[in-house]
């Protein structure tokens, strides 16, 4: 099993550390987080960023809209914490209610704070492998075939699904891990087929339970990087435990991760602020 | 065989009664092309396409620097002709000298005149469905598929090569376009047997006749987006010819079309500033 929170520990140790080298210098980094609306597990998620910024030390602030906030008044509030120098990292939560222009928002976020790799010019620089905060998600998935050592190079790497914060950065960071990536979605016919064909499977399709046992190649590593209400993942784990070499649960695997990048590209805002003010 | 000199023809007759409206108005259409150097294939391309221009009625200007020309330099010489509102596209003919930092240069090109599609914010804007001007080959070579009716949706689409003008933004056009997309390079393992799963196969690598007929899964459809000295394809094309339902051929495959793409978007740039200024 590919553990989410040991990566998640071991990372905590290293953010600490840095941590206390920039209280040293007066700098306590921090991440301001946007909650729009009164979506129970929006709630809940913005409550574990916060809850995981203490345990490390890192200040977060919680900016709280009513539901009927329109995209200008979301905007303008990003405008205030882009200008705000005590604030290194603006985090979304997604989604946001219909009637706004996430992605307007989105793009609103400086790219120096887009500590979550939301905005669309972010996706761009990543995809050119040059992006100072990747996705959180797609980083974390990286990150946690880094830390248990799974090859990528070369590998044929299967990623179920296309959104712009997920399926589509995380193919481009695999490709440029040097992986052949297939990208599937919705309207791929024979999906069991190419799924079947995958080295590594990441689902991230937000269907519970979707990706089956009988699907996953013997020896497959697969990724778990659901996003569906009630914490259940994409991927059937009874049924693919058995052919997969690696397997990350859910809860326990993606999430934690992605909470700490979050977290790290905080630090490492904060950080490349005080080199630019020093 | 997939006929690119007839594509554009086809955009010819729409171009040419574009760009006499806006005559009508006042409005000129015009082109700036830059090369930095004196190889002998660029200053083809851009010999090329300043005489595309010239059939349809669009202005064209040329700017031709020296090889020694420093990226700071030539960033200048973009700024001028970003500022400059009698030039609706600007294009930076590739490759420009090693000495000069390329991305730089390419982003130095405002957004609104980025009619090659090139800079960094234009492939997410492009990966994300919103793009004024995709890459122009990638864009070239969705127009001849849908010129000659070749479905996109559920096919399987093999793109062999991820440059961040041709690979990478194909591949993201394909997938907008409900593909479901493979993208190889050269750090795939079993190319061979990868392309022979591709209903449509892309091929975007820079190797001479690279792509051989016993790859070809029999009916695919097969499109030559080579770029090699010499105007020879990365397909090759007698191997290829009986498998495939559909091929381009090169010369008059995607190149013509390529062209016929960056003078469209021009015209269009041109287009939208006199709605802006009207």
């Amino acid at each position: 099993m590919l553990n989410g929170q040991t990566v998640a520990d071991f990372m905590k140790e290293e953010m600490t550390a840095k941590v206390a080298v920039l209280k040293e210098k007066g700098i306590t980094p921090c991440l301001a987080t946007i909650l729009v609306g009164d979506d129970p597990s929006s709630e809940t998620y913005v409550r574990m960023k916060g809850n995981a910024c203490a345990r490390i030390g890192v200040h977060s602030i919680k900016v709280v809209l009513p539901a009927e906030t329109t995209t200008e008044q979301l905007i303008q509030e990003i405008t205030k914490l882009n200008e705000d120098v005590s604030v290194h990292g603006i985090l979304l939560q997604h989604p946001v209610p219909h009637h706004i222009d996430e992605r307007a928002a989105f793009d609103a976020i400086s790219i120096e704070k887009d500590v979550d790799g939301v905005t669309t010019l972010g996706f761009a620089l990543n995809a050119f492998g040059v992006a100072a905060f990747p996705s959180c998600t797609p980083q974390a998935i990286i990150r946690i075939l880094d830390f248990y050592n799974v090859p990528i190079e070369g590998k044929h790497a299967v990623v179920i699904g296309r959104s712009p914060i997920l399926g589509k950065p995380v193919s481009a960071m695999l490709l440029n891990r040097n992986a052949t990536v297939t990208t599937c979605h919705s309207k791929t016919v024979n999906l069991e087929e190419i799924v079947k064909s995958g080295d590594i499977v990441i689902a991230a399709v937000g269907k519970p339970n979707f990706v089956k046992g009988s699907w996953i190649k013997p020896g497959a590593v697969v990724i778990d990087a659901g996003y569906n209400k009630g914490n259940i993942g994409d991927v059937d784990y009874s049924s693919c435990l058995t052919p997969s070499s690696a397997i990350t649960p859910v809860p326990g695997g993606v999430g934690p991760v992605t909470i700490a990048t979050l977290i790290e590209h905080t630090i490492k805002s904060a950080s490349m602020q005080s080199e630019k003010t020093s």
